[in-house]
């Protein structure tokens, strides 16, 4: 992979010039088009800027995210050709900050559950995850250094964990959703793909003028708290041994690691995600589910029908669990620095046509907290596992300093 | 005034039909163009639907709600024959609901501070307020009985005071603000105008699927706090007496009023609107901003220049006190039922170069409370002034029923 942190550096230094450091992955990317398929379309004339800290370095943005200067298709027919007016402000945090916006990545259809034809880097036979298949794909695959995807579930920490990427998907708001496609407004999230945990936290510091989220060179020792989620049921054997794996290197790195129950809120707040989500998904989608309903991806359309009988009610009912949960995992954090849990219930499913299971990832979601994928084995297949970080709301420095902690210890 | 509630009922007793009510309000808008000047586009053959609470109902939709029809232009030279590809949730709503759109209504650029041309139906030398203009104004000139605008500082309940209609600006996010121009995600917020508090009511009710919004035939006697909001400055003559005679109104008709102070945090949380809102803005109009400079429009180009130098910790300052506030405000609420605050500082403003001060209104849009303009008086000129009424978030019906009330006094 490429390393943000790495091409910096040599920037910095005058060894690479920002204008190689693009034509390398222009390169890449158009090498690609036969194999991954984890872009839409890509600026072959795409150039470096003069300044700024993200010079010479090459961005993807998931296509359900409007760009002036390119269509955003958002995965779906019903998109083809759609040419939004305005950049959405995360590509123009990333474009005052110096980078290169390379090209759309492919989304699912509409973010949600019809797949694309991407391929997972490690295996071609297996999915690179959803719905920001091809941010994590073409990161995982050396192509770019950065990454932008969103996840309303999971789909920014489960394709990172499939593709074996460091991935941050921020506090609720850190970065805005004004210009990305919704599903709920509740939930999505904009994320951040690269290839380990310092180069995600320089990309997201620089998007957000906040020098805070650089990663020190030496970083605190977490208290950690294991979290398995047994509400959401058992993981595969792959998901349990990276789990495993991790909490035992952060352990033998010093960490002191113990398991946590969380309280029976936050439990309950993980079966209402869908409800949140399906909710808002029926008034967000409500011109291309009631207007278009023939032309709707079939998995998503299929998902909507089921859902329609979500009431006010139901929903009312949902928000007041979101909100005491919110304030149980906040007391949580009284005894922990972090959590750390599954990322996925296991390695990439194999086939494309289910891009896997967001069940470890949408209470998380829900709760606005700060979580960051580290890659903690590869499973067979040659098929990447990771684990998640989690911090407070609003700590994602605590965050991404406790990832880049399990990510050295993994490493030794 | 054209009553909603009025006209629901004459269609259900077959006295007026669905299409002669949408004719009606046809011909207005046509007769208007050249002086009001409350819509930027109408639907010359828009029809009524034949089914549906709001049948024969027609809307004005702010322009800076998209539409799929017709172009959404945002008050905004930079938006020119901007075409949307889908309808806002909102839109789609109203039209689920069996409501006509019949066309767009005037909006300052962007939601902000650069005027329209539209007037004042009560006296055509005065603003209507905004940014809401064409939607007051269209409502209050009987053109049309429903219309939707946005409130970030005090642009849905500002306008409705000036214009003498009643309006609310819902608990936040009760109505999505999706494919609607963001300026600030936490503030921005769909709001309804009609021509009474029940019209209002009727027309969130048959928008949300929640019957309890519909006020009922017997509405409670409230505990009414009064707020001056002293740290907002003092008002003009005619605010004060706006407020001072729905006090005494609401007394005589039985309620409990009294004055409130408002926590110090509370305050402070009216001191900070401005952050979140200017900080959020640099975000949401950065295409605009960057972009485009030499065409924004100049009053808001001018505020985004001032407030540059916002930076992230002050916005995180800003938020913290937000929520803090959001709290201690709720702690309130164990007192009285609803408080009853200004709508604006006096009548509209002489000229259209100046839409009116929000500052009684901005407080309230950050702590996300529902609020309802009810008019008070009728002030020199012919210009109505009128004030609010507020209760905690998520009681949108205990507002609308509040409101009801102190509307009723007034009348007697």
């Amino acid at each position: 992979m490429i390393s943000l942190a790495d091409l910096q550096r040599r920037i910095a230094q005058g060894a690479l010039s920002p204008e190689a450091a693009i034509g390398q992955s222009l390169e890449a990317v158009g090498a690609d088009r036969a194999t991954i398929g984890a872009f839409v379309r890509y600026d072959e004339k795409a150039r470096a800027q003069g300044a700024g800290p993200l010079r010479g370095i090459a961005v993807g943005i998931k296509d359900i995210i409007d760009t002036a200067d390119v269509p955003t298709e958002m995965g779906a027919a019903i998109y083809r050709g759609h040419q939004p007016r305005a950049d959405a402000p995360v590509v123009m945090a990333l474009k005052q900050a110096g980078a290169t916006i390379i090209g759309k990545t492919t989304t699912t259809a509409f973010a949600a559950n019809d797949p694309t034809a991407t391929l997972n880097p490690h295996n071609h036979a297996h999915t690179p995850g959803g719905s920001s298949s091809g941010s994590a794909a073409a990161v995982a695959a050396a192509m770019i250094p950065l990454a932008l995807g969103t996840q309303t579930g999971g789909s920014v920490i489960r394709p990172a964990s499939f593709c074996g990427v460091a991935a941050i998907k921020p506090s609720y708001r850190l970065l805005p959703t004004v210009g990305v496609k919704c599903f709920s407004w509740t939930l999505d999230t904009v994320g951040l793909f690269a290839s380990g945990v310092r180069d995600v936290a320089l990309g997201l510091s620089a998007m957000t003028n906040r020098p805070e989220l650089v990663v020190p060179p030496e970083v605190a020792t977490p208290r950690i708290g294991v979290v398995t989620q047994a509400f959401a049921g058992a993981p595969e054997a792959s998901g349990a041994a990276a789990l495993q794996t991790a909490s035992r290197a952060a352990e033998r790195a010093g960490a002191s690691v113990r398991e946590l129950a969380m309280p029976d809120i936050v439990a309950e707040a993980w079966r209402i995600h869908p409800i949140v989500q399906d909710f808002e998904a029926h008034q967000s989608f409500a011109w291309e589910y009631r207007q278009n309903y023939d032309a709707m991806p079939p998995l998503l359309r299929g998902r909507l029908d089921e859902s329609k009988g979500i009431t006010a009610r139901d929903y009312d009912a949902a928000m007041n669990v979101a909100l005491s949960a919110r304030q149980a995992l906040s007391a949580v954090f009284d005894e922990v620095d972090v959590l750390l849990t599954l990322s996925a219930p296991g390695a990439a499913p194999k086939g494309l046509s289910y891009t896997g299971d967001p069940r470890y990832n949408r209470l998380w979601t829900l709760m606005g907290v700060p979580c960051v994928n580290v890659p903690a084995l590869i499973a067979e297949g040659g098929l990447p596992v990771g684990v998640t970080v989690i911090a407070p709301f609003g700590a994602d420095a605590r965050a991404l300093a406790a990832a880049s902690f399990v990510e050295g210890a993994l490493r030794n």
